[in-house]
């Protein structure tokens, strides 16, 4: 039964939502087994999905467990979703901004494995902060400031969790079907009337392709149009790092330089069109509106107000964040144009400085990570500090040409 | 790494030899997880393997294990092998035939799993019959008569049976190359010279299409070219079952009654072809001289006896071949033509009865299976037996209609 499922897929034949079912649940439950489950996914990422499959799926994956209720928090609720990138910290940003603009901020995130941490993470770097809330402080604190960003209190698609941590061991994971469905059941399941996702591409990215973004973009709107969920969608540039700081404190305290009005750039600009789409979104009005609201908010001090707030309901002392960490230089080795930085390669330098975690028990150095000091297009003089390592491993080995490109 | 491997196959780049070694012998020291193993078995079922990839995968089969040397026998061995069919009893009338001719035969089968038992199950239906020989016993054996079937005394391929076991529980054995690899590495391990292959085609077999098969014949041509083996290969229907016994005592029973020309047809056929073209091998000789000689010796009662020296000389008792089993007759529901007799659902019922095993510890009735009572294109009636059932099983439940089409 399953073996003909399986090799239905493998012959390249649309599968029936029972089937799916049958297959998805029996492996939830334990009946179908790993090895069953990867020969059908790499089935999957080779011969595709039809977008009934891909609606089925998404289905499958939000019963397979909790469904929050938001409706306790009056108006529309917009949540954002990031497909990975290195340096990306928009969340920290985005999130006091747009609860800034009187749109509500409810984020309850899992914790992700990855070179680098994610945003539970760079909020745990803060000293005190608190990611687990009870369902009684969430209610309590969206009804007081409209924003909360804590870890999971439910069980929200643990199929999806199971089934994402086989494909990530079986080079099943770039299936743009697969990535729509996974990011979609997190988002419903996590109670998002409306959905802003930013769809990173790039060597720093799952999605490689501009091609493959746009097929997901169209799937992810597919899918929310499905559901009845408004799904609005940036795809930007990943081959090179957001942002000049990667790890996980020093990410905080590079968006403070944002919201301190200190920093513009890639990482700013992303920030504003995020922020932008979910004003639009929350709000019902125009996104030039939205945007001139959100840049109004970040000029005057609101949204860095908002993120004070929240950061001191949810315990956080921001007054104390040095990094504790040696520093060490890489400095460019001849004159020339810096004409690239890798983000890839930089995110596995942070990882390997303590940034990430490979498995779930990993501990994260907080401290861990890289300050790039030069800008893409700049003339560099041989011995100048392209970027500063902050680790607490001793005489860290890196590969300069790897991350850098002098011309 | 490994999942570097798998990638590089899901997006249909040719493997090097190295990559292959990489995954499969990490594989066989359970490095690589099975998880791993189906989505990369998956991807080549999926998207093939070029010939230098499927010769490269036989060279890793054959050196995963032990490699016999049969040089003590004069002569050139030829051994023979079959995809796999319902009632296929080929090797019990071949391989005397074969050696009655003075070709030598030692064959050294490993237990199969399936619907109905493998030849060594249906040598072990004769009581007494020892397939547990040392390897001092099958050199003065061989030397004696010309004739040893036996199980492996050595660990042949045993990468291939760990990758054959998981192929069948994923949905992944419907790949030309990595049956063609099986097969190859299996019977050269085995340390055959020359190999004459029956690739079974239709609803009973491995291999549906004509076109597969047509596929795999060359492929086999060209592993065996790449040995310096001489293959010969014989395409031949699995729609049907063949010869009228299924079942292991019941088709040692027809084999006698072929070395005893009791029965033409196509099993008598069949036979006739595969020894004509083994005696072609090795004897060097053409395919109709060997043919002459084959016929002859069918006819002259040489292959008979030779069967019964070689029954013999494995302390196997002939004469007590009875079935010991209770008789259900299946009966004709109407009137009309024969018009076809499956051979999957047959295959399935003799399981059912008890004539095959699921798992390698199971234990087979030798005494059960069907005999079939009427040719296709035979006229029926109302109540006429169709075929009589040996089991010892109460009141089994078959399908008429499932097995006998009648017009």
């Amino acid at each position: 039964m399953i073996i003909d499922i399986i090799n239905k897929k493998a012959n390249k034949y649309e599968l029936t939502k029972e089937e799916l079912e049958t297959i998805f649940i029996g492996y939830l439950k334990d009946e179908v087994k790993d090895y069953q489950m990867s020969a059908f996914l790499m089935a999957i990422c080779i011969n595709d999905m039809s977008d009934s499959e891909v609606f089925a799926l998404t289905d499958i994956f939000i019963k397979s467990g909790d469904v929050l209720d938001l409706s306790f928090i009056d108006g529309i609720k917009v949540d954002k979703h990031s497909t990975g990138g290195v340096g990306d910290k928009t969340t920290l940003i985005v999130a006091p901004l747009v609860a800034s603009c009187n749109v509500p901020v409810i984020k309850m995130s899992g914790r992700g494995l990855g070179y680098t941490g994610g945003t539970i993470d760079k909020l745990e770097s803060i000293p005190g902060f608190n990611v687990n809330l009870t369902e009684e402080e969430i209610k309590k604190q969206a009804s007081d400031i409209g924003i909360v960003i804590t870890s999971q209190t439910r069980d929200l698609t643990p199929l999806d969790k199971k089934v994402y941590a086989l494909r990530d061991v079986t080079a099943t994971t770039n299936s743009i079907p697969l990535i729509a469905s996974s990011i979609m059941s997190k988002k419903i399941a996590g109670g998002a009337d409306k959905i802003v996702i930013d769809i990173k591409v790039g060597n720093g990215a799952l999605i490689k392709t501009e091609e493959e973004a746009k097929r997901l973009e169209s799937l992810l709107i597919k899918i929310g149009s499905y559901y009845q969920k408004e799904v609005k969608t940036v795809i930007s540039d990943m081959n090179r790092p957001l942002g000049h700081n990667i790890g996980n404190r020093l990410e905080v305290l590079e968006a403070l330089d944002v919201l301190e009005n200190k920093e513009k750039g890639k990482l700013y600009d992303l920030s504003i069109e995020l922020a932008s789409k979910m004003v639009s979104l929350g709000k019902e009005i125009s996104e030039s509106d939205a945007r001139k609201e959100v840049i109004e908010n970040l000029e005057n001090g609101k949204a860095l107000n908002k993120f004070k707030e929240f950061v001191k309901y949810q315990n956080g002392n921001i007054e104390n964040l040095s990094i504790d960490a040696k520093v060490y230089n890489i400095k460019a080795n001849r004159e020339g144009v810096l004409k690239d930085i890798n983000a890839l390669n930089i995110a596995k330098l942070c990882e390997y400085l303590g940034a990430g975690r490979k498995n779930k028990d990993d501990k994260i150095d907080y401290n861990a990570g890289i300050i790039i000091k030069k800008e893409i297009g700049e003339e560099v003089k041989e011995g100048d500090i392209l970027a500063s390592i902050y680790t607490n491993i001793d005489n860290p080995i890196f590969n300069l040409e790897r991350i850098f490109e002098i011309f």
